[in-house]
């Protein structure tokens, strides 16, 4: 596991017609502020990344498909320094990652439709964004 | 057109393996402050209604799929009092609505998978929403 990333399982909520998936609440651990919230659609087999936020902190949902996503964790003075953090998130189990910033990620379609939501903090900026070539880096 | 429902057409941003969607950013016109976000997903040809809120402001997208919504204006010092509001949202063109307190509101699915999302001024609070039998009013 790395330092700051937070897992939180939600619910789920059967209604007729189709089910309500919880997404944040200003009030949920990992909740900071309101900057932007945006839809990532992901091919199957296909891969995005690598990428690094020096200021966003995300809280990451995947409430259509299976997504992986691996974080690498380059932080110099980080307590879990070169450890790395795997996970599949899916619409059968509703979790939430919250990811503080200056982590390397990137993620990959496991389904034929696949979303990713990000809720962040502060809304899109080019400059505080740092990329890598996807095969700068191995994703398992 | 109901007084007060601001329709926002949003940018889809193709990307090398799956297009990105914008949601709603915290300076976006009918953007007050956040509350929640949730996903509501609706059957082909399931009806979800009627409800009306006392207090909540929504912002409406469907990125998934396409999705039938009518809003009835009940108001009583409403400019548009009786009018309708009937919109197909769908995932073809990214559009948002601002929807004010106090209308009434109902939808359906079109497609196979809908998944409508809605960004909340204020978290879900049973005591702030109204329902009334869907064939209370005609769904158009």
């Amino acid at each position: 596991m790395i330092d700051g990333i937070i897992i939180s399982e939600q619910n789920i909520i059967p209604t007729d017609g189709g089910p309500i998936y919880h997404g944040v609440k200003n009030s949920d651990i990992g909740f900071n502020t309101f900057g932007e919230v945006y839809f990532s659609f992901i091919d199957k087999n296909a891969l995005k990344g690598w990428k690094l936020h020096t200021k966003m902190t995300m809280n990451i949902i995947v409430p259509v498909g299976e997504v992986r996503l691996n974080f690498i964790d380059n932080r110099e003075h980080s307590k879990t320094l070169g450890d790395e953090f795997i996970i599949n998130l899916s619409e059968k189990k509703n979790t939430r990652l919250t990811i503080p910033p200056n982590l390397w990620f990137a993620f990959k379609g496991l389904c034929e439709k696949n979303m990713l939501v990000n809720i962040a903090d502060i809304k899109h900026d080019s400059k505080e964004v740092v990329t890598k070539d996807i095969n700068s880096m191995v994703f398992k």
